[in-house]
């Protein structure tokens, strides 16, 4: 008998280390390749950086409460926050769709024009894509494209012990508005006539359907002359990818629970929910914030900036990565991020 | 109400033109946007060229009689040819899929395994992707990067009238392996006892299931010191295909049956199927040939090419689109390329 492994036994991660092991890099021109948020491509004067992330309905979005012209904007957003996290402007896209005939044309042009918006925005060009039939659901695979000067290119991998972790913006508000989206679905499932209850709720519901990537952070590291040791965009949860800064930099963490930026509307509906808020920043996916990783010679250019907040630092790796609760505990890091083979 | 049109109704190139109205190119870096076989970027010292393609179980492939393999290595055969289409070499591919959990660790190795043949022999690092769960079938979504010097890049529009019309390799042969497959699929669905019929169509099974991307016709143009005028590839048909560089070129062309390359295995299958070989030629899909012009003064450079058949030549735009067919008739062309949105 055939062995037989199923998918969600591995987990995503180890299922791209165990498909592409054998994959070597033949290019002088690829830089990095397989394992960062981007790779990088030699252009000569410049890197150029390259991402791409595949969304596909009844996985990623739930076209139930997902309006298609802010899936469109998500699927281009999510892209070119990878190309940020490589500390890169991003420039071109690709986007290909395939579509069961349950889409419209109307329906489409609802899509591209949310795509439209987030290119105008991000200032990125359209210049490739492919559009096909489906069988069943909507699929969007956008592969997007940045540049970025040589010496300023920042990899998950480059941090060093006691250098400072700063993550942008708030946490947990995407994960939120998406208890909300899904706690109205149930509702509204039970009683079509009753209205959905989605007052004090903008904020985590923008976060959820409509999520901006950090390219102002880019600018602003830019302008303050501040490149970070090490990068990524969280998607899957903080604690996630401070792990995995963590394992590229070959190095521990330490983060201060009490450090951690959350907005008030993120606390007061998480405590509606009786979920720990603390837990919501932690461990909440798809807030396409960066986390970066600074000298801590950088440290009077970042402090007190409202759209950064030093949440932690870089240890040895023998210290492990551990969070510091408010009472003082240390806790070992636990990654509860989303894992889309084993939802 | 609103307005509803259906998918169908448009066609894949208009719904693209339909969907992608709007757009603007911002950078100076984008050179060649959508609307040929690759988008093409300003490198500095060279172009880069950029494309993608998404294949889709049930609409591009049926794994009942696709080996997992074979998938892998067309799903970037078919973008390399793309990239070859501009005069390019290929030098990076990402590889997105999205698959069900009917689809075993296993499974997705063997499909790994023929990617990483095509890289091999292509000489492609494959340097990211996305690796995500599915609610149904197979999708996998490739983006292909070349690199070409500026002074020898290829697009579909620079034919001019008198250029010569030039097609590599052999045509039909992959549609003829698909009526195999699909003939040996309907006899098994009626008596799985039944053995397929499968002698004596090595070729053709091959042209279908393993198809080549035409990297040789690159270096040998190359050495001849050839660059075409224009240039797309085959994978809609012939007819299509010519359709496109007279679009782009604003010409007319003129292609002689009794000059279409027909390999023998294709020429006998189709007469069995009762069909013309010349219309299998002429409107099969999916060949991965180059179909290309060159100046009336490079003639000599490529006749008696074993690998390059003269097929006709561009013409003035008031001329039309003509076949002349081997009792001399004049045909105007009518394309009967696949459309993956009409099948």
């Amino acid at each position: 008998m055939e062995n037989r492994t199923e998918l969600d036994e591995l987990g995503e991660f180890a299922l791209i280390d165990k498909l592409t092991a054998g994959f070597e890099n033949k290019h002088a021109s690829t830089i990095k390749g397989i394992g960062d948020d981007a790779a990088v491509i030699d252009m000569g004067d410049k890197f150029q950086v390259v991402t791409t992330d595949m969304l596909v309905e009844g996985v990623h979005f739930d076209l139930s409460y997902v309006p298609l012209k802010h899936l469109g904007y998500k699927a281009v957003v999510v892209n070119l926050s990878d190309i940020y996290a490589m500390n890169a402007e991003a420039t071109q896209i690709t986007v290909s769709i395939a579509a069961s005939n349950r889409f419209s044309v109307e329906a489409l042009e609802e899509l591209y024009a949310g795509i439209k918006t987030a290119c105008d925005l991000y200032n990125v060009d359209l210049v490739g894509g492919d559009t096909t039939s489906s069988q069943s659901g909507l699929v969007i695979s956008v592969t997007a494209l940045g540049e970025v000067a040589k010496d300023k290119i920042t990899y998950r991998s480059g941090g060093s012990d006691n250098d400072l972790l700063v993550v942008t913006g708030s946490l947990g508000g995407a994960y939120m508005g998406l208890q909300v989206l899904e706690r109205e679905k149930a509702v509204f499932k039970d009683n079509p006539a009753v209205q959905p209850a989605l007052e004090g709720v903008d904020y985590i519901l923008e976060r959820q359907l409509k999520p901006e990537a950090r390219k102002d952070i880019i600018h602003f590291l830019h302008d303050l002359g501040v490149t970070p040791t090490s990068m990524i965009d969280i998607s899957d949860g903080l604690v996630s990818e401070a792990m995995h800064l963590c394992k590229h930099s070959d190095l521990g963490c330490t983060i201060y629970d009490e450090k951690l930026p959350i907005d008030h509307e993120t606390h007061r509906v998480a405590l509606e929910f009786e979920l720990d808020p603390s837990t919501c920043a932690l461990n909440g996916g798809e807030d396409y914030e960066l986390l970066f990783s600074i000298k801590q010679s950088d440290f009077e250019k970042v402090k007190g900036n409202e759209y950064m907040s030093i949440i932690g630092h870089f240890t040895d790796k023998g210290s492990g990565m551990n969070v510091i609760e408010r009472n003082g505990a240390s806790q070992p890091m636990q990654a509860q991020g989303w894992d889309h083979f084993l939802e």
